[in-house]
């Protein structure tokens, strides 16, 4: 017998149809002789509506009131599959993050969860009845619904798998598990059986939509073992994992790109202390957040070019904040493009192999792709090319790195 | 200053702009230095989308789920009203049953509320803030959410206004009050200014659709005054009151018809004692309701016939429950008949005027109307007709009863 926590998306339950595939595929693991518990997110659509409505309404944001109305979602389809499960003859109750309750800290529209009392929990899974959960939604201090920001669901589930101590937690997605690349572009791409949480943090980073970076550090933090698989199909999916539990390491284990980025340089910066936290400080204010930041040692010592990428929604308001910059900067310049692409190769086999990057280098230039800007962390190299080079540089590199011989 | 309970309908808040229309109408009050409380439905045709999914997903009716399933409508539209003030500048919060809380009954789907723990929301009202409360639901003794039934928003409001004792309960609905009859049939029908609680119960037990029985009951019991209203228009409504506010007391105050009914007649029954029990036991377990009861006296003191009525809906199950009868209760014949209407003629002002009913018969036998059933209370006088006369009537009798004078 395991414990699981099943974790259904909003695709996955997006009609009345499929809430019931999902009862059946939850029957299956309980049936099977497992307690399992089960986290929701909202019918696909849904939460989005109602975020349209609070934003059409006012444009205030009482962040408490905005997440008293997008937590209903979950809450309806919560309560429809209980009764779908009872209806196969599963035992079942939905769970309002408020009734278990699901504590979080009172950062209404991106609580973080403090805790959650598993007592009634535990009692009616060892009767055998499966509790289903409201993901994405807990109770603060104020005794109102906070709401964990968007994809919170995820989150949500591995949370309650950790105390829940379960076997595992499974996320079941529109895919059926971790690629190497996106098959969509590359039709060599494969699924990995098993991936180190490094390396999936890192790819959920450089824009693999598959899991939730929150969910995935939570998960490594405190040892939940995650599955991705797909709502649909019988297979297994990937397995999220320690590295001990990886016997033998690829070099790299994918590829990962994200064109949600937009390049802005600052050409003719004086190169002196506390200008990148004059720049930075104020986009942060600006709730503008920052991905890449390069900046070269200068050739003079008194200018250089810096370089920062934000997500294109962003590139408008970032290119105001940094003119307004000007004179208190004293930069020559301000360059910005929207028209690139962030493609990073992740794996933690990295560390003990030479020549990763310089693979990923060459590559690309026999292709004749430019190399804007480039950034690495252990496990990671991340360059930034022009946009229409995408699939071209995603098939050189699935084949450079051997991916396609397997 | 007076303290106000504000109850608003699901067509008062079916779509985001008659919410800031809402938002307006409840300004103007706290504008006017009042204290208001609100109270909501869900956004129209939501509920019924919501209790269609609950039906298409499970055959069976686990009626806790059920409930959190249905509550979550009022709690979107409570939340973006909250919004929509905040935006006008009212201090507002929502407020969804379990947090007040609004204690009921663990009766699921058809819960009665038992109490309401107010003083927070007193403490609020002092500061000047408006408590959006949403209708229709509180919490059970197992801390799950109940609800009131079909159109429990209306109940909330008054359990609320008397909980808070509130100087007013306005129930803002698509008609701008109470009217002698159906303006829609008759075109003379007019207004009413007031309307004591017995009469507005007998109109809304006849048919008038424009407060819930339950809600005039609990209002007459708990002495709220109450006050019908229009959502949109900006004049005076009809108010709900004692018998002691109404000087000048009407004959009758108004005439209701209700087309959902079925009649049927058992024919010959055996006269002896036991009989209508036998008969309305069984229709009572069957989740039947029966409205209006005739029975003769026999003629002959061995057999005689048994007339009553149930809901059209209800017409085929009703009729099979008593054919299931006809051997232990030994009637002759069974005839039904679903093209009937119920007319009533309703007033306090009847307990000191002889000749209402004959008035009634008579306005009905000139146009040649046939009445097949009488019924009759202390202020009201219920006849069944015809379907097809429903519109003549109405007419007939509205010029009889000299309301067209005025």
């Amino acid at each position: 017998m395991a414990r699981i926590v099943q974790k259904f998306g909003g695709t996955s339950v997006a009609d009345i149809d499929r809430i019931k595939t999902v009862a059946q595929r939850v029957k299956k693991e309980v049936d099977a002789g497992n307690q399992v518990a089960v986290v929701l997110s909202a019918m696909a659509g849904v939460t989005n509506q109602l975020v349209t409505y609070a934003r059409e309404v006012s444009s205030l944001h009482d962040a408490r009131e905005f997440d008293a109305v997008v937590s209903t979602g979950e809450q309806v389809t919560a309560g429809l599959l209980a009764l779908a499960l009872q209806d196969k003859g599963v035992a079942a109750r939905s769970w309002q993050g408020w009734q278990i309750p699901i504590r979080t800290d009172g950062a209404h529209g991106k609580a973080r969860i403090m805790g959650i009392e598993i007592e009634e929990l535990e009692r009616r899974l060892a009767l055998g009845e499966v509790p289903v959960v409201t993901g994405f939604q807990g109770l603060g201090p104020d005794n109102r619904i906070t709401t964990l920001g968007r994809g919170g669901s995820d989150t949500s589930a591995v949370a309650l798998a950790a105390a829940l101590k379960a076997d595992r937690c499974d996320i079941h997605t529109d895919v059926d598990g971790v690629y190497t690349t996106d098959p969509r572009i590359v039709a060599g791409a494969r699924k990995l059986d098993k991936i180190t949480y490094e390396e999936m943090l890192e790819m959920a980073s450089a824009g693999a939509k598959v899991l939730q970076t929150r969910a995935v550090e939570l998960a490594m933090k405190r040892g939940v073992r995650l599955q991705v698989l797909s709502s649909y199909g019988d297979g297994a999916g990937t397995l999220v994992v320690d590295e001990d539990e990886i016997v033998e390491k690829e070099m790299i284990s994918g590829i990962a790109y994200d064109r949600d980025e937009a390049k802005i340089t600052l050409v003719g910066v004086a190169d002196r202390p506390g200008v990148a936290a004059g720049i930075f400080g104020p986009l942060a204010e600006a709730g503008i957040n920052v991905d890449m930041i390069v900046q070269n040692v200068s050739a003079d010592g008194k200018a250089t070019d810096l370089t920062f990428t934000v997500a294109k929604g962003d590139l408008d308001r970032a290119v105001r904040v940094v003119e307004e910059l000007r004179d208190a900067l004293g930069y020559a310049d301000l360059v910005y493009d929207p028209n690139v692409v962030k493609v990073a190769v992740i794996g933690v086999g990295m560390r003990s192999h030479a020549g990763v990057a310089q693979r990923m280098f060459q590559a690309l230039a026999e292709k004749g792709i430019n190399i804007q800007v480039i950034s690495t962390s252990e496990i990671k190299v991340s360059v930034l090319i022009a946009e229409e080079y995408t699939e071209l540089a995603l098939r050189s590199l699935h084949a450079a790195y051997g991916f396609e011989d397997d």
